[in-house]
This record gives C-alpha cells, structure tokens and sequence, in this order.
C-alpha cells in the first residue's frame, strides 16, 4: 500500500503525524507492506513552489493507492480579496484534478463526547448520518466567472451534468441500502435550474432501489430540521455548495466537532481527511486533537482497501482513549490533558 | 394608511385575519385612519387566475403603504419538477416586481419560550441578531439559467453588481450602529466570484461606518457558529441564498419559530410576513399561530410607517399573551390552548 502524504497547513503536519503512527502500528499487526510519500499543498506549497498544488504533489497523490491529507488555510492569504493565489485553490484543484466527486460527510456521536453538543441531549444522542456531498461540480468550478471589465459586477455559474448527479446519487442509494434505508436528496429545486435537475434525477434513479425511501428537501429545510431533529437524518445527498454548509453545520451538533473523518473518493483516487480546519492558533504546539486524522486513516483502511478489521481496530482504539481519557486539551474536560504526539504514541 | 393584504396559501388567510384585527384595534386606538385591499397571490393565485402574482395584484401591493403578507405554498405542486407554474414564482414575482431588496430577518427570544429551543439555555438565552438578506438578486434571478437541448445539463447564474451590494449593506451598517455596532459579513470568498465582491464592496464601505466593528465569515463557517454561540452574532449582511439557508437555520435556535416576524424592504415598497410557511396541514383548523404575523403587523408601524409608540404596543401585547398563557397549542406546553381566532381576539 502506497499512502500519500499531504499534511498541508497549520496543524496538519502534527495531526498526519499521528495518523502515520498508527497506519504503521496496524501495517505491522497485520503484516501489511505500507510505504509514505510526502508532498506539500496549500499554503506551504505556496510559500515552497508559488502553487497550492504543485504538478509534482499530484504526481505523487495520483499515484499513491490512497492519500492522507491534513488540512488547508493560512491566515496570511485571508481577508485580502484580490490576493491572486490562494491555499484553497490548491485544495480544489486537488479535487477536481483527482477526480474526487464524492465527499462522505458522517455525523456520528461519541457517548463521552455528546454532553459538548450545543443541542440538548434528547435532540443528539444517538445521531448517525452521513452526507454524500458532490465536490467536483457546481458553483465551485462552473464557467463562466469572475467580473466585468468595470469590476463592478461579478458572476459565478452553478452547472451539473446529468452523468454527475446519477454517480453521486447511486453512491447515496448503495449507502442507504446498508443503512437505514432513507435516503434524503436535498435541493432547491423551487429556485434553481440545477435542482430541478438534480430532484428529476434522483427521481429517476429511486426505482431502482425500491428498499430506499427517498425523501426530496429544501436545502433551508434542511438547515433547520438538522438542528431540530438530526436523528430523523440517515444519508443525505446534495451538490457542492449547499453540502459545504450543510455538512459544517452538521458537524457541530455531535459535539465531537475535533473528532469527525471525511472521505473524498473518486474513480480511481480516494483522499481521507479530518473535516476540522488548520487551526492555524494551535499550529506547532502539539496540543491539536488528532482523532479526526486518525478515525479518516480507519475510513481510508475501509474505503480504499476493503480492510474492515484494521480499519474497526483503528475506531476501537480511539474509543478507547476517549474512555480511559487519553486525550487531548480540547476534550480533557478538567481531566489530565495529553499532548497531540502522546495521544498518537498511545493508539500507535 | 393604505395596506395591501396578501393572505396567500395554507394558514396564511387565519393568521393575516388576525393581523387586521390588532392593526384595526391600533388604527382606532391611535386615530390612524388605515384601509385594507385584499388581493390572491401563491397557488390561490394560480387556482383563481392561473398566475401566481397576477397584475391585478401587483398593482394593488405597489399602490399600497405597506403590504402584509401570510405564506405561499401548496403540497399539489410540490414533487413536480416539471410543474410550468409554482406558487413560489409568485413569491419572487413580486420580490422583484415591488423591487424588496432587503429581508430583514431578526431572531431573538422569549423568556417564557426559549426551553423550546433544541439548544442547550445557555448557548440561546439572550440571542438577538438579525439578517440582513438580499432578496432580489443572486441566483434566484441571474441568466442564463435552464437546460442545454437534450435536457442533460443544467446551469444557474449567480450575479451582484456593486449598487446592489452597497445598498444592502449600507443598510446592515445603519442597522448595526443602533444595536451592539457589529456587522458580519457572510460570504464564501475563497470560492466564488460574487463574494469576493460583496467582501469587497463592504471592506471599501466600513471606514465610513468607523464605530461599527466588521467581521468577514465563510458561509459555512457561520452555518457552524450560529448552533455553537449564537450570541456572539448582532448584524449579519448576505446574498440571497445564503440568506435564504442561513435565516432559517436561525430561526430555529429562538425556540419560537412560530413568533418570528419579517420584513422586505425596497426603496417605495415594504412588506411585512412571517417567517413560517403556508404550514397546509392546519390550514382551516383555527390552529395556526399567529403571533409572527402580529409581529410582522408591529415591524410595519415600525419599518413602514415610524411609528414606534404603535409599533411596542402591538409587541407588548404579544409578551402579555405569551406570560398569561393565552396561546395556541403549539406553544401552550399542557395549558389550554386557544384558537387563532380567539388568540386574534384577545390581542385585539
Ligand atoms: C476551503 C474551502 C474551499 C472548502 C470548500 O468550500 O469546499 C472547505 O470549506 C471544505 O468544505 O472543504
Ligand atoms: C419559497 C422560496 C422560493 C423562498 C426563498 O427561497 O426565498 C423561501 O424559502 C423564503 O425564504 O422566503
């Protein structure tokens, strides 16, 4: 197994870190041959090379069996809105240029954990939903954008293709079918062109999957009901933009915000990343949670390479830590609070 | 004082009754001589004339001091992709038509009803923020907008030019001087064209707003820290969709959904409307809420007409139903629950 290495900015090198950790304590449990190539992204690849994302990285991310990436953002590049290249620029074409049109979004709870959710407990415990959110599509890449000669108008387009919408959709089906059986597709389709294409399609496909039960939303509904009324959530499936919201939005309500893996897969890359940002306040000083690193290497085992008992080990040790309280500053709650790279040493 | 009244679909007809019998109660009160022109818009609209904002109907909302609007919005056209006419055409006919440019979207809370709210009292009790949501550009109205020949793709045009940025926020910035002097930008200028304008145009507007402090946020970002700490927010300026996804998402944190009042403002005409929906499963029953309407009517003295004195009576009578328990059932937490006409009549 090839893994590729992108710890990206602010606390992404010290959270891959761990994650490299314990892939190595789980290679040599189970005999598995597993190398590391490292590449920069972001605004570490800007300050190294002048690009986010630099021919070379994805040289290496292509062809790497799996790629582990940390997280994105430097404060130096925010809040300057003509800046000409930015560090998500590097996390986007990343994307794009990887092929990574599904990004799964769970939302889970951690008993010791869900008494931090700013919901009441009925509201959350027990919350388990997952998001399967399109993010090659979209506003995000649509042409054309940018401004008027004047400047003084600026345009973006939203587009989806049909073929985009019917592979992000089945993954949603194939999901709920080894769920609960809900499958929620979450539009705008009373506003926006795109949406209705989205509902048609979905429409189209539901058919086939006469196990799942389709239910078609408001992407404002959403909004509220995810904070009403999570449980009634199984998987969800929407385009780039309202997935962006929604998925952060849903990210909070279990309280383990620091603990929460995503997966970004494609037809024939797969990246797996914490959905925590860089967190550049606490960059360097070895206090930045790594369990949400750590929980995307147990996606990664599991999604990239069928491997259910190492990636299920992977979980279980970092329930675990949460039990006997191995953890860091963020979720010590008054108990003794562990350094990033011990809570690595422990799981490894 | 000429109000036009649009009752729309659903509960929307009950809860605007109620409406004109507190503003009849204030006209006579204050000696204001106030006049009420009904007019059908939404599916109503659409059953009666086959168009869902008819002429007719323009006319007497644009013609009118102040509009007081109920909800649009029927189940027979929902689920429909293909439907060539929607109730929520109406809606942003007549957004666009009378020219409302600024939802204005507070959300606060009530003492006696903030238990309700799915967050935990610390996180909710004391919130007061409001939006400030463009209503009448973005995505909901840019072009191109539709489908390519063969039906395969779609695509939507989100599009600002600066004017209708400036206005918007001018109007977030005033707003913010009366209250707590901070406004928050939302937007996703790391990725879309039109927020690095809107970014833009209020980072050259703020130094003529010195006492306000100003804050730029991610959309997502804020979809996060409306649930973590909605205190920390007071005046929130967005684009249309955003606003759309975000005031909603508001909404539910107070506790009190139901109570939430709006208004839509342009430069000649200003409606007024609760924020909840046509909510078609009580429509009949005599069940509705209608203290968000009655709210609204109290915005109206305030936004349409500056008169303040008509305007705290009115929400002042709301608090006192609301500490006597003379309440709907939806609110009446094992008390009696009275009808919206009875509720209507007591407030009178
Ligand atoms: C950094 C930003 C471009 C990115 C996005 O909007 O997709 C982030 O918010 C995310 O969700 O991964
Ligand atoms: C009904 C719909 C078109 C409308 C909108 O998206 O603006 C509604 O959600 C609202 O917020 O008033």
């Amino acid at each position: 197994m090839n893994i590729a290495l992108l710890p990206g900015d602010g606390i992404g090198p010290e959270v891959i870190d761990q994650a490299v950790k314990v892939v190595k304590a789980i290679g040599q449990k189970f005999g598995h041959n597993i190398t590391f190539t490292e590449a920069v992204v972001g605004a570490a690849a800007i300050d190294a090379t002048g690009e986010p994302y630099p021919d070379a990285t994805h040289e290496i991310a292509e062809a790497a069996d799996a790629v582990l990436f940390g997280a994105i953002g430097d404060p130096k590049y925010d809040n300057d809105p003509k800046a000409k290249v930015r560090p998500e620029q590097g996390l986007l074409l990343m994307r794009q240029k990887l092929g990574l049109f599904a990004n799964v979004r769970p939302t889970f709870t951690f008993p010791s954990l869900v008494h931090k959710s700013p919901l009441k407990l009925d509201r959350v415990d027990g919350v388990d939903l997952v998001f399967f959110r399109e993010l090659t599509g979209g506003i995000y890449f649509g042409e054309p954008r940018g401004r008027n000669e004047q400047g003084t108008k600026a345009f973006d387009t939203n587009v989806y293709s049909k073929f985009e919408i019917v592979r992000l959709a089945r993954m949603g089906f194939e999901a709920a079918q080894k769920r609960r059986k809900l499958l929620t597709c979450v539009d705008k389709a009373n506003v926006m062109a795109t949406s209705r294409l989205w509902r048609e399609t979905v429409q189209e496909l539901a058919p086939e999957y006469p196990d799942v039960k389709v239910e078609y939303e408001f992407v404002d509904a959403v909004a509220m009901r995810l904070i009403q009324w999570p449980k009634a959530y199984d998987v969800l499936i929407t385009e780039n933009l309202f997935g962006d919201i929604l998925t952060d939005e849903a990210s909070v309500i279990s309280g383990s915000m620091g603990l929460m893996p995503s997966a970004s897969l494609g037809i024939s890359n797969k990246l797996f990343e914490p959905i925590h940002g860089s967190y550049p306040q606490a960059a360097g000083k070895d206090i930045a949670n790594p369990l949400a690193t750590v929980l995307s290497a147990a996606m990664m085992f599991d999604y990239a390479f069928d491997l259910k008992e190492e990636s299920k080990m992977i979980s279980d040790v970092v329930n675990q830590s949460l039990e006997e309280g191995y953890v860091t500053e963020d979720i010590a709650d008054g108990g003794t609070a562990y350094k990033t790279s011990e809570v690595g040493d422990w799981l490894a």
